[in-house]
Protein backbone atom coordinates (compact mmCIF):
# COMPACT_ATOMS: atom_id res chain seq x y z
CA UNK A 1 0.00 0.00 0.00
CA UNK A 2 1.46 3.02 -0.66
CA UNK A 3 0.86 5.61 1.89
CA UNK A 4 2.34 8.60 3.26
CA UNK A 5 4.16 9.40 6.07
CA UNK A 6 0.78 11.36 7.97
CA UNK A 7 -1.17 7.58 7.17
CA UNK A 8 1.26 5.68 8.48
CA UNK A 9 1.43 7.57 12.03
CA UNK A 10 -2.12 7.30 12.16
CA UNK A 11 -2.06 3.50 11.34
CA UNK A 12 0.41 3.60 14.19
CA UNK A 13 -1.39 5.47 16.87
CA UNK A 14 -4.58 2.69 16.03
CA UNK A 15 -2.53 -0.23 16.18
CA UNK A 16 -1.19 1.51 19.14
CA UNK A 17 -4.52 2.14 20.96
CA UNK A 18 -5.35 -1.61 20.15
CA UNK A 19 -2.36 -3.15 21.58
CA UNK A 20 -3.69 -1.25 24.78
CA UNK A 21 -6.71 -2.65 24.64
CA UNK A 22 -5.11 -6.23 23.97
CA UNK A 23 -3.65 -5.69 27.38
CA UNK A 24 -6.86 -5.16 29.53
CA UNK A 25 -8.08 -8.04 28.03
CA UNK A 26 -5.18 -9.75 29.33
CA UNK A 27 -5.26 -8.30 32.40
CA UNK A 28 -9.07 -9.72 32.58
CA UNK A 29 -8.52 -13.04 31.95
CA UNK A 30 -5.39 -13.48 34.44
CA UNK A 31 -7.79 -12.22 36.91
CA UNK A 32 -10.59 -14.99 35.85
CA UNK A 33 -7.98 -17.87 35.72
CA UNK A 34 -8.97 -18.20 31.87
CA UNK A 35 -7.62 -19.48 29.02
CA UNK A 36 -8.40 -17.01 25.39
CA UNK A 37 -6.87 -18.99 22.41
CA UNK A 38 -6.97 -16.72 19.16
CA UNK A 39 -8.37 -19.57 16.24
CA UNK A 40 -7.19 -18.44 12.69
CA UNK A 41 -6.92 -19.43 9.39
CA UNK A 42 -8.28 -19.41 5.35
CA UNK A 43 -11.61 -19.40 5.11
CA UNK A 44 -12.65 -22.66 4.96
CA UNK A 45 -10.09 -24.26 6.89
CA UNK A 46 -12.47 -25.69 9.22
CA UNK A 47 -12.54 -23.95 11.90
CA UNK A 48 -15.88 -23.70 13.17
CA UNK A 49 -16.59 -27.62 12.44
CA UNK A 50 -12.97 -27.98 14.90
CA UNK A 51 -14.84 -26.01 17.14
CA UNK A 52 -17.85 -27.84 17.63
CA UNK A 53 -16.12 -31.26 18.27
CA UNK A 54 -13.98 -29.59 21.08
CA UNK A 55 -16.93 -28.33 22.74
CA UNK A 56 -18.24 -31.64 22.92
CA UNK A 57 -15.10 -33.50 24.06
CA UNK A 58 -14.58 -30.99 26.67
CA UNK A 59 -18.13 -31.19 27.81
CA UNK A 60 -18.08 -31.97 31.34
CA UNK A 61 -14.96 -31.28 32.47
CA UNK A 62 -13.31 -27.57 31.14
CA UNK A 63 -16.12 -24.87 31.14
CA UNK A 64 -15.86 -23.66 27.40
CA UNK A 65 -17.15 -19.96 25.96
CA UNK A 66 -16.99 -18.84 22.37
CA UNK A 67 -16.64 -15.55 20.67
CA UNK A 68 -16.94 -16.10 16.50
CA UNK A 69 -15.77 -13.51 13.91
CA UNK A 70 -17.10 -13.19 10.74
CA UNK A 71 -17.72 -10.64 8.56
CA UNK A 72 -21.07 -11.28 7.78
CA UNK A 73 -23.74 -13.80 9.13
CA UNK A 74 -24.88 -15.32 12.02
CA UNK A 75 -24.26 -18.96 10.46
CA UNK A 76 -20.68 -19.91 12.84
CA UNK A 77 -22.68 -18.78 15.71
CA UNK A 78 -26.27 -20.72 15.43
CA UNK A 79 -23.53 -23.56 14.79
CA UNK A 80 -21.81 -23.56 18.26
CA UNK A 81 -25.13 -22.56 19.46
CA UNK A 82 -26.50 -25.86 18.87
CA UNK A 83 -23.49 -27.91 21.12
CA UNK A 84 -24.42 -25.93 23.83
CA UNK A 85 -21.81 -23.58 24.52
CA UNK A 86 -22.41 -20.12 25.61
CA UNK A 87 -21.42 -17.80 21.97
CA UNK A 88 -21.20 -14.14 20.75
CA UNK A 89 -21.25 -13.74 16.85
CA UNK A 90 -19.19 -10.12 15.69
CA UNK A 91 -19.84 -9.15 12.41
CA UNK A 92 -16.99 -7.18 11.49
CA UNK A 93 -18.74 -5.74 8.66
CA UNK A 94 -15.95 -4.05 6.16
CA UNK A 95 -12.99 -5.20 8.18
CA UNK A 96 -11.13 -8.28 7.87
CA UNK A 97 -9.93 -9.28 11.45
CA UNK A 98 -11.12 -8.83 15.06
CA UNK A 99 -9.78 -6.27 17.04
CA UNK A 100 -8.85 -6.21 20.82
CA UNK A 101 -11.97 -3.64 21.31
CA UNK A 102 -14.86 -5.70 19.75
CA UNK A 103 -13.24 -8.60 22.30
CA UNK A 104 -13.63 -6.47 25.31
CA UNK A 105 -17.32 -5.49 24.09
CA UNK A 106 -18.20 -9.05 23.19
CA UNK A 107 -16.72 -10.10 26.79
CA UNK A 108 -19.45 -7.80 28.31
CA UNK A 109 -21.78 -9.49 26.69
CA UNK A 110 -20.78 -13.17 27.07
CA UNK A 111 -19.71 -12.90 30.73
CA UNK A 112 -17.86 -16.42 30.78
CA UNK A 113 -17.30 -18.05 34.17
CA UNK A 114 -13.91 -18.08 36.15
CA UNK A 115 -12.06 -20.93 35.50
CA UNK A 116 -12.83 -21.42 31.87
CA UNK A 117 -11.54 -21.47 28.27
CA UNK A 118 -12.66 -19.04 25.71
CA UNK A 119 -12.60 -19.82 21.79
CA UNK A 120 -12.10 -17.01 20.05
CA UNK A 121 -12.63 -18.27 16.05
CA UNK A 122 -11.21 -14.85 14.36
CA UNK A 123 -12.39 -13.58 10.50
CA UNK A 124 -11.09 -16.22 8.10
CA UNK A 125 -7.83 -14.44 6.74
CA UNK A 126 -4.34 -15.51 6.81
CA UNK A 127 -3.12 -12.54 6.25
CA UNK A 128 -4.26 -9.71 8.36
CA UNK A 129 -5.84 -11.21 11.91
CA UNK A 130 -1.65 -11.37 12.75
CA UNK A 131 -1.27 -8.09 13.24
CA UNK A 132 -3.84 -7.89 15.79
CA UNK A 133 -3.31 -8.52 19.71
CA UNK A 134 -6.88 -9.49 21.13
CA UNK A 135 -5.22 -10.53 24.42
CA UNK A 136 -5.20 -14.27 24.02
CA UNK A 137 -2.62 -16.62 25.21
CA UNK A 138 -1.98 -17.95 21.82
CA UNK A 139 -3.02 -17.83 18.22
CA UNK A 140 -3.40 -21.25 16.90
CA UNK A 141 -3.11 -21.05 12.95
CA UNK A 142 -4.66 -24.05 11.53
CA UNK A 143 -3.98 -25.03 7.73
CA UNK A 144 -6.01 -27.56 5.85
CA UNK A 145 -4.57 -29.79 3.53
CA UNK A 146 -6.29 -28.71 0.91
CA UNK A 147 -4.92 -25.94 1.23
CA UNK A 148 -1.32 -26.96 0.01
CA UNK A 149 2.06 -27.52 2.37
CA UNK A 150 3.50 -24.98 0.89
CA UNK A 151 1.43 -22.02 3.08
CA UNK A 152 3.56 -21.69 5.56
CA UNK A 153 6.18 -19.94 3.43
CA UNK A 154 3.69 -17.89 1.87
CA UNK A 155 1.91 -16.35 4.88
CA UNK A 156 4.89 -16.37 7.49
CA UNK A 157 3.49 -13.43 9.71
CA UNK A 158 0.50 -15.49 10.53
CA UNK A 159 3.00 -18.44 11.37
CA UNK A 160 5.46 -16.60 13.16
CA UNK A 161 1.99 -15.14 15.40
CA UNK A 162 1.13 -18.31 16.47
CA UNK A 163 2.39 -20.97 19.27
CA UNK A 164 0.49 -23.88 17.57
CA UNK A 165 -0.61 -25.37 13.87
CA UNK A 166 -3.22 -27.17 13.67
CA UNK A 167 -2.75 -29.12 10.52
CA UNK A 168 -6.69 -30.10 10.02
CA UNK A 169 -8.39 -32.35 7.24
CA UNK A 170 -5.99 -35.20 7.73
CA UNK A 171 -8.66 -37.43 6.51
CA UNK A 172 -8.19 -36.18 2.84
CA UNK A 173 -4.33 -36.42 2.93
CA UNK A 174 -5.44 -39.76 0.37
CA UNK A 175 -7.28 -37.57 -2.46
CA UNK A 176 -5.06 -34.32 -1.99
CA UNK A 177 -0.81 -33.67 -2.97
CA UNK A 178 0.15 -32.37 0.71
CA UNK A 179 3.58 -33.37 2.32
CA UNK A 180 2.79 -33.14 5.83
CA UNK A 181 6.83 -33.29 6.60
CA UNK A 182 7.36 -30.34 4.16
CA UNK A 183 4.92 -28.09 5.76
CA UNK A 184 5.90 -28.90 8.92
CA UNK A 185 9.38 -27.98 7.78
CA UNK A 186 8.41 -24.24 6.27
CA UNK A 187 6.65 -23.67 9.58
CA UNK A 188 9.62 -23.79 11.24
CA UNK A 189 11.68 -22.27 9.01
CA UNK A 190 10.05 -19.22 10.29
CA UNK A 191 8.91 -20.11 13.69
CA UNK A 192 11.29 -22.52 14.84
CA UNK A 193 9.25 -23.31 18.28
CA UNK A 194 6.01 -23.88 16.64
CA UNK A 195 4.19 -26.60 17.94
CA UNK A 196 2.19 -29.11 15.82
CA UNK A 197 -0.47 -31.59 16.15
CA UNK A 198 -2.50 -33.43 12.60
CA UNK A 199 -6.15 -33.51 13.32
CA UNK A 200 -9.02 -34.17 11.41
CA UNK A 201 -12.26 -32.20 13.02
CA UNK A 202 -14.31 -34.32 10.96
CA UNK A 203 -12.97 -37.87 11.92
CA UNK A 204 -12.03 -37.16 14.93
CA UNK A 205 -8.40 -38.72 14.30
CA UNK A 206 -6.03 -36.81 16.30
CA UNK A 207 -8.53 -34.40 18.69
CA UNK A 208 -7.46 -35.98 21.98
CA UNK A 209 -3.99 -34.46 21.33
CA UNK A 210 -5.57 -31.03 20.94
CA UNK A 211 -7.61 -31.87 23.58
CA UNK A 212 -4.63 -32.37 25.97
CA UNK A 213 -2.77 -29.43 24.54
CA UNK A 214 -5.52 -27.28 25.51
CA UNK A 215 -5.48 -28.99 29.50
CA UNK A 216 -2.22 -28.09 29.52
CA UNK A 217 -2.58 -24.69 28.78
CA UNK A 218 -5.78 -23.86 30.68
CA UNK A 219 -3.23 -25.60 34.01
CA UNK A 220 -0.56 -23.21 32.95
CA UNK A 221 -3.25 -19.98 32.36
CA UNK A 222 -4.47 -20.79 35.99
CA UNK A 223 -0.89 -20.49 37.35
CA UNK A 224 -0.21 -16.89 35.53
CA UNK A 225 -0.06 -13.86 37.66
CA UNK A 226 0.01 -10.09 36.28
CA UNK A 227 3.66 -9.87 37.18
CA UNK B 1 -11.20 -1.10 13.31
CA UNK B 2 -11.91 1.73 15.03
CA UNK B 3 -11.06 4.73 13.61
CA UNK B 4 -11.48 8.35 14.10
CA UNK B 5 -12.79 10.83 11.26
CA UNK B 6 -8.91 11.87 10.50
CA UNK B 7 -8.21 8.38 9.28
CA UNK B 8 -11.17 7.64 7.64
CA UNK B 9 -10.46 10.45 5.70
CA UNK B 10 -7.01 9.96 4.80
CA UNK B 11 -7.45 6.31 3.66
CA UNK B 12 -10.24 7.22 1.23
CA UNK B 13 -7.79 9.45 0.29
CA UNK B 14 -5.45 6.40 -0.75
CA UNK B 15 -8.22 4.65 -2.14
CA UNK B 16 -9.11 7.72 -4.50
CA UNK B 17 -5.80 7.67 -5.67
CA UNK B 18 -5.40 3.83 -5.73
CA UNK B 19 -8.78 4.18 -8.29
CA UNK B 20 -7.16 7.09 -10.39
CA UNK B 21 -4.00 4.78 -11.17
CA UNK B 22 -6.54 1.47 -12.07
CA UNK B 23 -8.18 3.74 -14.28
CA UNK B 24 -5.01 4.51 -15.93
CA UNK B 25 -4.24 0.84 -16.08
CA UNK B 26 -7.79 -0.10 -17.88
CA UNK B 27 -6.83 2.71 -20.07
CA UNK B 28 -3.24 0.99 -21.18
CA UNK B 29 -5.21 -2.14 -21.29
CA UNK B 30 -7.69 -0.56 -23.86
CA UNK B 31 -5.76 0.69 -25.80
CA UNK B 32 -3.55 -2.78 -26.01
CA UNK B 33 -6.52 -5.01 -26.75
CA UNK B 34 -5.77 -7.01 -23.84
CA UNK B 35 -8.13 -8.77 -21.25
CA UNK B 36 -7.21 -8.08 -17.94
CA UNK B 37 -8.55 -11.02 -15.27
CA UNK B 38 -7.97 -10.28 -11.33
CA UNK B 39 -8.07 -13.96 -9.51
CA UNK B 40 -8.87 -13.66 -6.31
CA UNK B 41 -9.95 -16.71 -3.61
CA UNK B 42 -8.79 -17.65 0.25
CA UNK B 43 -5.06 -19.35 0.56
CA UNK B 44 -4.88 -22.59 -1.10
CA UNK B 45 -8.05 -22.80 -3.80
CA UNK B 46 -6.22 -23.76 -6.23
CA UNK B 47 -5.48 -20.21 -8.58
CA UNK B 48 -1.64 -21.26 -9.24
CA UNK B 49 -2.54 -24.66 -10.22
CA UNK B 50 -5.82 -23.09 -12.34
CA UNK B 51 -3.09 -20.46 -13.86
CA UNK B 52 -0.83 -23.21 -14.92
CA UNK B 53 -3.53 -25.26 -16.81
CA UNK B 54 -4.94 -22.36 -18.47
CA UNK B 55 -1.84 -21.14 -19.93
CA UNK B 56 -1.34 -24.99 -21.26
CA UNK B 57 -4.70 -24.60 -22.67
CA UNK B 58 -4.37 -21.26 -24.23
CA UNK B 59 -0.58 -21.77 -25.85
CA UNK B 60 -0.77 -21.38 -29.66
CA UNK B 61 -4.26 -19.17 -29.68
CA UNK B 62 -3.75 -16.22 -26.80
CA UNK B 63 -0.65 -15.11 -26.08
CA UNK B 64 -0.82 -14.84 -21.90
CA UNK B 65 1.05 -13.17 -19.20
CA UNK B 66 0.88 -13.05 -15.69
CA UNK B 67 1.20 -11.11 -12.54
CA UNK B 68 1.73 -13.08 -9.05
CA UNK B 69 1.14 -12.00 -6.12
CA UNK B 70 2.12 -13.14 -2.53
CA UNK B 71 3.23 -11.85 0.77
CA UNK B 72 6.42 -13.82 0.14
CA UNK B 73 8.14 -16.15 -1.65
CA UNK B 74 8.73 -16.67 -5.52
CA UNK B 75 6.76 -20.26 -5.85
CA UNK B 76 4.04 -19.26 -7.79
CA UNK B 77 6.35 -17.36 -10.36
CA UNK B 78 8.99 -20.15 -10.71
CA UNK B 79 5.39 -22.47 -11.10
CA UNK B 80 4.51 -20.11 -13.93
CA UNK B 81 7.31 -19.73 -15.40
CA UNK B 82 7.66 -23.56 -16.10
CA UNK B 83 4.92 -23.26 -18.07
CA UNK B 84 6.72 -20.24 -20.51
CA UNK B 85 4.19 -17.77 -19.72
CA UNK B 86 5.88 -14.49 -18.59
CA UNK B 87 5.84 -13.68 -15.61
CA UNK B 88 6.34 -10.92 -12.87
CA UNK B 89 6.09 -11.81 -9.07
CA UNK B 90 5.16 -9.08 -6.45
CA UNK B 91 5.65 -9.64 -2.95
CA UNK B 92 3.70 -7.24 -1.22
CA UNK B 93 5.21 -8.28 2.35
CA UNK B 94 2.63 -7.07 5.28
CA UNK B 95 -0.08 -5.95 2.87
CA UNK B 96 -2.65 -8.65 2.62
CA UNK B 97 -3.87 -7.29 -1.19
CA UNK B 98 -2.51 -6.06 -4.46
CA UNK B 99 -2.95 -2.41 -5.46
CA UNK B 100 -2.99 -0.59 -8.88
CA UNK B 101 0.39 0.91 -8.39
CA UNK B 102 1.83 -2.65 -7.88
CA UNK B 103 0.59 -3.65 -10.89
CA UNK B 104 1.47 -0.47 -13.00
CA UNK B 105 5.19 -1.29 -12.23
CA UNK B 106 5.19 -4.56 -12.72
CA UNK B 107 3.44 -4.00 -15.83
CA UNK B 108 6.38 -1.96 -16.67
CA UNK B 109 8.72 -4.89 -16.13
CA UNK B 110 6.18 -7.39 -17.64
CA UNK B 111 5.42 -5.73 -21.10
CA UNK B 112 2.60 -7.77 -22.36
CA UNK B 113 1.98 -8.04 -25.69
CA UNK B 114 -0.49 -6.24 -27.71
CA UNK B 115 -3.56 -8.53 -28.16
CA UNK B 116 -3.43 -10.69 -25.56
CA UNK B 117 -4.11 -11.92 -21.77
CA UNK B 118 -3.40 -11.28 -18.28
CA UNK B 119 -4.04 -12.89 -15.44
CA UNK B 120 -3.27 -11.27 -12.56
CA UNK B 121 -3.40 -13.49 -8.96
CA UNK B 122 -3.57 -11.71 -6.35
CA UNK B 123 -2.83 -12.26 -2.59
CA UNK B 124 -5.00 -15.02 -0.79
CA UNK B 125 -7.72 -13.37 1.04
CA UNK B 126 -11.08 -13.24 0.70
CA UNK B 127 -11.74 -9.84 2.07
CA UNK B 128 -9.30 -6.86 1.14
CA UNK B 129 -8.55 -7.85 -2.69
CA UNK B 130 -12.74 -7.20 -2.93
CA UNK B 131 -11.92 -3.30 -2.34
CA UNK B 132 -9.07 -2.80 -5.02
CA UNK B 133 -9.73 -2.16 -8.18
CA UNK B 134 -6.43 -3.08 -10.20
CA UNK B 135 -8.20 -1.88 -13.47
CA UNK B 136 -9.13 -5.32 -14.63
CA UNK B 137 -12.29 -6.16 -16.24
CA UNK B 138 -13.32 -8.42 -14.33
CA UNK B 139 -12.85 -10.18 -10.52
CA UNK B 140 -12.80 -14.05 -11.36
CA UNK B 141 -13.50 -15.45 -7.67
CA UNK B 142 -12.77 -19.19 -6.51
CA UNK B 143 -13.98 -21.21 -4.15
CA UNK B 144 -12.74 -24.69 -3.80
CA UNK B 145 -15.09 -27.11 -2.52
CA UNK B 146 -12.91 -27.58 0.01
CA UNK B 147 -13.62 -24.61 2.00
CA UNK B 148 -17.68 -25.32 2.63
CA UNK B 149 -21.02 -23.78 0.30
CA UNK B 150 -21.33 -21.58 3.15
CA UNK B 151 -18.41 -18.96 1.72
CA UNK B 152 -20.34 -16.72 -0.58
CA UNK B 153 -22.54 -15.98 2.14
CA UNK B 154 -19.41 -15.02 4.61
CA UNK B 155 -17.54 -13.37 2.29
CA UNK B 156 -20.55 -11.24 0.07
CA UNK B 157 -18.03 -8.19 -0.56
CA UNK B 158 -15.96 -10.68 -2.50
CA UNK B 159 -18.54 -12.29 -4.46
CA UNK B 160 -20.60 -9.16 -4.70
CA UNK B 161 -17.43 -7.46 -6.81
CA UNK B 162 -16.85 -10.47 -9.10
CA UNK B 163 -18.09 -11.10 -12.73
CA UNK B 164 -17.43 -15.13 -12.36
CA UNK B 165 -17.08 -17.64 -9.98
CA UNK B 166 -15.04 -20.60 -10.45
CA UNK B 167 -15.79 -23.52 -8.20
CA UNK B 168 -12.97 -25.65 -8.08
CA UNK B 169 -11.71 -28.95 -6.91
CA UNK B 170 -14.87 -30.95 -7.94
CA UNK B 171 -12.74 -33.62 -8.16
CA UNK B 172 -13.21 -33.93 -4.18
CA UNK B 173 -16.72 -33.52 -4.10
CA UNK B 174 -16.89 -37.17 -3.04
CA UNK B 175 -14.80 -36.60 0.17
CA UNK B 176 -16.88 -33.44 1.35
CA UNK B 177 -19.88 -31.95 2.32
CA UNK B 178 -20.30 -29.55 0.09
CA UNK B 179 -23.70 -28.77 -1.84
CA UNK B 180 -23.05 -27.29 -5.42
CA UNK B 181 -26.96 -25.48 -5.78
CA UNK B 182 -26.74 -23.86 -2.28
CA UNK B 183 -23.43 -22.79 -2.89
CA UNK B 184 -24.43 -21.25 -6.43
CA UNK B 185 -27.73 -20.00 -4.12
CA UNK B 186 -25.87 -18.19 -1.59
CA UNK B 187 -23.55 -16.29 -4.36
CA UNK B 188 -26.91 -14.91 -6.56
CA UNK B 189 -28.65 -13.79 -2.94
CA UNK B 190 -25.62 -11.32 -3.07
CA UNK B 191 -24.85 -10.98 -6.57
CA UNK B 192 -27.42 -11.86 -8.90
CA UNK B 193 -25.62 -11.47 -12.42
CA UNK B 194 -22.88 -13.55 -11.18
CA UNK B 195 -21.66 -16.66 -13.59
CA UNK B 196 -20.71 -19.51 -12.37
CA UNK B 197 -18.23 -22.18 -13.46
CA UNK B 198 -17.20 -25.72 -12.08
CA UNK B 199 -14.01 -26.96 -12.85
CA UNK B 200 -11.04 -29.35 -11.19
CA UNK B 201 -7.61 -27.61 -12.40
CA UNK B 202 -6.10 -31.05 -11.32
CA UNK B 203 -8.23 -33.79 -13.37
CA UNK B 204 -8.83 -30.73 -15.95
CA UNK B 205 -12.95 -31.29 -15.63
CA UNK B 206 -14.77 -27.90 -16.95
CA UNK B 207 -11.70 -26.58 -17.77
CA UNK B 208 -13.09 -25.93 -21.65
CA UNK B 209 -16.14 -23.63 -20.43
CA UNK B 210 -13.30 -21.51 -18.65
CA UNK B 211 -10.96 -21.61 -21.89
CA UNK B 212 -14.31 -20.23 -23.42
CA UNK B 213 -15.22 -17.74 -21.06
CA UNK B 214 -11.66 -16.49 -21.21
CA UNK B 215 -11.79 -16.49 -24.87
CA UNK B 216 -15.35 -14.34 -25.30
CA UNK B 217 -13.41 -12.09 -22.57
CA UNK B 218 -10.81 -11.57 -25.11
CA UNK B 219 -12.83 -11.03 -28.14
CA UNK B 220 -15.05 -8.52 -26.24
CA UNK B 221 -12.03 -6.55 -24.86
CA UNK B 222 -10.78 -5.91 -27.88
CA UNK B 223 -13.90 -4.33 -28.93
CA UNK B 224 -13.69 -2.03 -26.02
CA UNK B 225 -12.85 1.97 -26.53
CA UNK B 226 -12.55 4.35 -24.28
CA UNK B 227 -15.39 5.73 -24.52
Amino acid sequence: MTVDRETVRLQEDVLAKSRGIAERNRGWFVARNMLALNLVSSPGAGKTTLLERTVADLAGTIPISVIEGDQHTLNDAMRIRATGAPVVQINTGAACHLEADMVARALAELAPPQDSVLMIENVGNLVCPALFDLGEHAKVVIISVTEGDDKPAKYPHMVAASKLMLINKIDLLPHVDFDVSACIERARQVNPDIEVLQVSARTGEGMGAWRDWIARGYKAASEFSLV
